[in-house]
């Protein structure tokens, strides 16, 4: 029997807009859905037709082992039905999506891996702030805090790198995030903004400053999942609403 | 009068279906649609409605000024049109969308970005390379190489971060990358990937070493635009194909 390849997805940051259209043509067609708990349930709209089961395990808690949602999806792919994972954001930024395909590719089953817009992308747009701005960050690093194996970025390293810092999965190591720039020689003013349910009408931003992060987190109880912003262009204003940088008015000045 | 919001939109990295829900439904209701070239042209077929105006810049050859772009955009907006500028992949990396919509607002225009799927991440995914991966990259950064102001990235600390390199408009420079990067105690045998084409059926993938990259591009006539891997996720092999790590062996053991 030739199997139907798994499609992983990658269903975007939490707006079901945010969605690809090659997404909801995969969920379209698909006839067991496997869903991440951080998917937002609106996107399901788009696969009536489809057995739906909520898998899934947010840092830490870890709901459903990995293993038991790896041998679920070999085994209705060799059952022959059409199978799709649904992920929140992109499954191969902090997904685990590779591996997923890997260990798919091993017991001889065909894998397709969707990109999806990625929370931290998003939710820095939904606030207002620019990850990459002329005269203020030449890039942007995108990393996470949560490690099961225990290894960590080097975070001297992308204190001195001039990108804007994307920190996922960083609420419970506030404390330790903070402390590890701070030693790798980053201002303790420099501009953070927390963000809670990126791209949603729920979406909440806390500003801040490297230093002054884990008081204000607490004080406004930031709750897990958010994504921090770590760089000069989180600094006070959004764009569109009020200039981020004065860099504008020459062009300003001419029209 | 009530002026209408401008809509950046993100178009994503080159497959039309890569575009979101949200893109698409904002195409449908725009009456002008401003768009760079390196948006494929499919994606207008959901605005057959709209008057289209090809705009765009390529790194480099400025076919359009920034400067005639954005009168352009503010003068129909101000007439009270539905305006839509339409970028390839993400407005907010490396497309300055934030100066536009600060541009837009200096000049009492308000706008909406909404985010697409960035290039480099797109690319990665379509050419079997998980930029993060467990116990191999802790992190991605994304940065460009060309600079119209001259600055540049830290390449020195970026050699260190332990991030998987993503770097967009880099043809021109790969030769500045690559010494950079060895200069700030990158390995020469590092992995690299280099891709034309992202998402789009005429992709194409060299792969490399950061000493190796320039005599092989050279070599196999790699073309701009293109997107630049650097990092150990990008050694040989494509995940789902056959597996990038060992390590899921334990998994599969048990399966």
């Amino acid at each position: 029997m030739n199997l139907h390849p798994v499609t992983l997805i990658g269903a975007g940051p939490g707006d079901p807009e945010l969605m690809t259209l090659k997404a909801v043509r995969r969920l379209g067609e698909a006839q067991v859905v496997l869903v991440d708990d951080l998917v937002n349930p609106e996107v399901l709209a788009h696969c009536p037709q489809a057995r739906v089961i909520r898998v899934g395990k947010r840092g830490g808690c870890r709901s459903t082992p990995q293993e038991f949602i790896l041998r679920l999806m070999l085994r209705y792919a060799r059952q022959g039905w059409r199978v799709a994972r649904l992920k929140g954001g992109d499954p191969c930024i902090f997904g685990r999506g590779g591996e997923e395909a890997d260990w798919l590719a091993l017991h001889g089953v065909p894998c397709e891996v969707l990109s999806g817009i990625t929370a931290g992308l998003a939710a820095a747009t939904a606030a207002g702030i620019p990850l990459t701005h002329r005269g203020v960050a030449r890039g942007v690093t995108l990393v996470t805090a949560h490690t099961e194996d225990g290894s960590a970025p080097q975070w001297a390293a992308l204190a001195q790198s001039g990108t804007t810092l994307v920190v996922y999965m960083g609420v419970a190591k506030l404390d330790e995030v903070a402390g590890l720039l701070l030693a790798g020689g980053m201002a303790g003013d420099t501009a953070v903004a927390m963000i809670e349910n990126a791209s949603l009408p729920a979406q909440r931003e806390i500003r801040s400053t490297l230093s002054g992060m884990c008081a204000e987190a607490a004080a406004q109880r930031l709750r897990s999942p958010a994504i921090l912003v770590i760089g000069e262009v989180a600094a006070g204003r959004k764009f569109g609403v009020a200039p981020l940088v004065a860099e504008p008015t020459r062009l300003a000045a001419q029209a």
